[in-house]
């Protein structure tokens, strides 16, 4: 299952380097000395929980039908496509993602999910594509592997 | 969109009257006096909430679309249609509700989601359809509700 | 810090062997072949996490507190000292524990709140102890190891 | 028991304008044209809230505590008195507001609890005072009243 979401987020437009380089302009203050393959193994073992997975594969199934021509309730269809920020239930499964790393995560993920650096900001310039749970779940994993961090590192 | 979320609910199997009875469960040992009528508003002023709805909406499309020939991830699907324990998104959306009702309302949604009383239990044996997000829903509906009441009469 | 926290439990009237209960009250009836040997090790592994030795010792604290003569809010030790129900900052802090392991130790936990097997209505007829915040947190930590367990035993 | 966390709050540092102001950092960009009086009455109407009120009532008597010479664990003092950055109770309280107004509440938190704009950076310049809880909880009020604008003004 790992390597299937793995390959999914790749397939809408992420690639653990990018999640990598969120960490870093979260934990970068901090930890100067980290190295980019300790973040990418913290990135990875977020990614190998299957809380995680099941968010990937329920999250981006969403994306993917809204933007198809497959049946849905019409309004629904346009709230996701307009990406209305009133719209939350992709935020509620990334604190589903980050109540799991703590309270590190959850800060980590409010902040990005406003600053939008880096993979996140292009994300949210998609196109036809309808990104709407893949930049939350997307900053979950980041926020949740900068956690892993800064307990690990102490901060 | 109340009216919509109130047919999609009953669609799917499940009455404002079945919810009402959920939380007469949760709540009727404290409130022995308490007259299904204010119940019944609660449980209104509960499915009346924007978050709930995109609650409702996102969790029946998936229901919905797991026991179709929509083509998904199979092993998603093999999930759902098997109800696994293991899946907890369902919940996730469920936490996602209650959480605006306070702790009260989370506790009550646990309670229910083991006992499975009522219309719990029936749509817990659905034969072809999928009910992975209908039961979690309509059950932080009911501990939604019965938390607004007893913040209400003091319990 | 951890032999401080299970010695702080113990002064509390909690043993690892009560908590150890719970986790089979919960999780007994799927695995009946667990040994207690295994849930203990579970157990010990929630207590090992720092941020629930730091929920076990600023809730055990504000108990104390309440049951002693030193000056606080007084609305509030009214509050501490009746266990009202409508007082939920114990169960916060119970959700803070739950939340680090997944949806089942928050169903599992809203359960054994209501229930309140075993060690937790001992600790609910506790004379002049004040045992607002240990019971919530003895819950958390025996549904967060009944969630590690149905994890690893795939229920 | 309003007016008492008001006062509260003041005696601390923290004055309803000041939390106005956080909202203003938070909504103003989206909502130029709101006015100070409806963010204040907003800000109130979070504070009205019970559950808000049990969180400045504990949460600021820890604080207290922390700074006093009542005797506690020396260890939990020094994390305090440090304000230890993995230490996250702080943080648990103030989700348990936040949550009560929905995902925006939640990342608007995130958001200014990384920036510390305006009153929160001076509560983190306290001297001998102890802010562990303060900040959090003034934050997620902000961040709260915050989010009730957001979905009153449609964003």
């Amino acid at each position: 299952m790992y390597d299937k979401c793995v390959k999914l987020l790749e397939e809408r437009g992420v690639s653990l380097d990018d999640i990598v380089d969120l960490v870093l302009y979260l934990q970068g203050k901090y930890h100067p000395e980290i190295l980019k393959d300790e973040i990418l193994l913290s990135v990875q073992s977020v990614i190998a929980k299957r809380e995680v997975q099941h968010a990937i594969l329920t999250g981006l199934m969403i994306d993917k039908i809204a933007e198809s021509e497959i049946d849905m309730d019409p309004q629904l269809r346009a709230i996701l496509l307009a990406d209305e920020s009133l719209y939350g239930i992709d935020e509620v499964l990334a604190y589903g993602i980050c109540n799991l790393y703590g309270s590190i995560a959850l800060t980590n993920y409010g902040f990005i999910d406003r600053e939008k650096p880096g993979i996140l900001e292009k994300i949210n310039q998609h196109g036809s594509q309808c990104n709407v749970f893949l930049d939350d779940i997307v900053g979950a994993i980041a926020a949740s592997a900068a956690s892993k961090i800064a307990h690990h590192h102490g901060k």
